[in-house]
């Protein structure tokens, strides 16, 4: 399974990623789900993957393929990189992952394995406003707006209820931060296939390049006193709650 | 959709449902998932129901068909009000189950329509334990113990965060009751096929009659003030974490 969380707020962008992958329940492995590309003071892109590993490492590898082929050849090969929106990388992510789904569905399914597979895309570039995109197996999308500031894929359910409470447009980036990591303590409390360590990445509005782009270990002094300090939170307040009249 | 959570502490049985059911988006009723069957003083039992609905309300019909025939016929008839255990009582719920599947699942799945269900099985017989059971489509069931104090059926992620967090097996039935109602409003925010109002019963351990029994209206006073209250705690303890150090 995979917890990734993307959060597109006034300030920037915040993308929150697990790294626990398995097929079966006796076959866990370790993978990233979170890709970067960044030409710094012009182009910052975030991605993060869910979903059948083949075609979501398959679509990241024809994204790079083609960026390494337009240095080569030119610009005459159109990549995430130098295409002239956000929206316009969209449709370059969604068209790849249509030609993976064309290129294995049958075969896979075939074999009874499922070729889902979702892909959460942010960014910013130079003249263009931060922008969050959710690219379906289709290769249709979606992007978040002010109502809807957040976009979660893999295990969604867990970590949904506390950014619906605490996460808004207004939200600063340190708070954004904070809510995606109490999102993914509390799904990987109930979920054992998501799994630490864990990859961060910050974009403020008009940096056009990463503030922060980290891994968060298992033995991370920060995440780990988020996590003992929410759960200590939530404890005394449940306390403190009055009870139900009868 | 449904949401259903019934607890078993050491102090007794709480169970929570609420009433929303749909077929499709555009068809969504109100039923009742909460069955309880009562005789003061010798046994206590409730369950509560997901899963397609026609399934779960054949089983009820049955269990009480027996019950009315073993009245009139003498003890012949063995019910869930005379079976001698609670594990007896959860084999027949179990079998009647098995029974109504073997009779329409074919007719059903033909038609594309799941006839998926469970049941959340509770109470305490002269003499007996505390028990609660959760009984699956093919009627085998398992128990709850003391490490695993509760079971959820319907919409159950939305909700388990919390309870994971704030139950155990030595919390007091009114922390059972308010973790529940906390739980239950997670899950309506997150899901709209749940929804109030909701059935509450209560059994304490020994009582053998339910010690609380009754409708929370969307009105209700008290659990609005849970939700507030709780909403409000969520919100003032996040802003007092600590963020994550860079």
């Amino acid at each position: 399974m995979t917890y990734c969380v993307g959060l597109r707020v006034a300030s920037g962008i915040v993308m929150l990623s697990d790294t626990r992958t398995n097929a079966g329940l006796d076959n866990i492995s370790r993978f990233s789900k979170m890709f970067t590309f960044e030409q710094k003071g012009e182009r910052v892109i975030a991605m993060m993957t869910s979903g059948n590993l083949s075609i979501t490492q398959g679509v990241m590898s024809r994204l790079r393929r083609n960026i390494q082929k337009a240095e080569e050849e030119g610009c005459d090969v159109e990549t995430v990189l130098n295409a002239p929106t956000l929206f316009r990388v969209a449709q370059i992510v969604g068209d790849e992952m249509r030609g993976m789904q064309g290129e294995y569905r049958d075969a896979i399914t075939a074999q009874g394995v499922s070729t889902d597979a979702s892909i959460l895309l942010a960014g910013q570039r130079k003249g263009g406003k931060l922008r969050l995109y959710l690219v379906y197996s289709a290769g249709n999308f979606i992007e978040a707006t002010r109502d809807t500031p957040f976009f979660q894929i893999g295990e969604h359910k867990y970590g949904k209820p506390i950014l619906d409470r605490v996460i808004s447009f207004e939200s600063s980036i340190e708070d954004v931060v904070k809510g995606a990591c109490v999102s993914m303590e509390s799904t990987m409390r109930s979920n054992l296939s998501v799994g630490m360590p864990l990859d961060l990445v910050v974009i403020e509005n008009g940096a056009l390049s990463f503030s922060n782009q980290r891994r968060i270990e298992a033995n991370d002094e920060g995440f780990a006193s988020i996590a003992r300090n929410w759960s200590q939170l939530l404890r005394n307040g449940f306390e403190k709650l009055p009870a139900l009249a009868d």
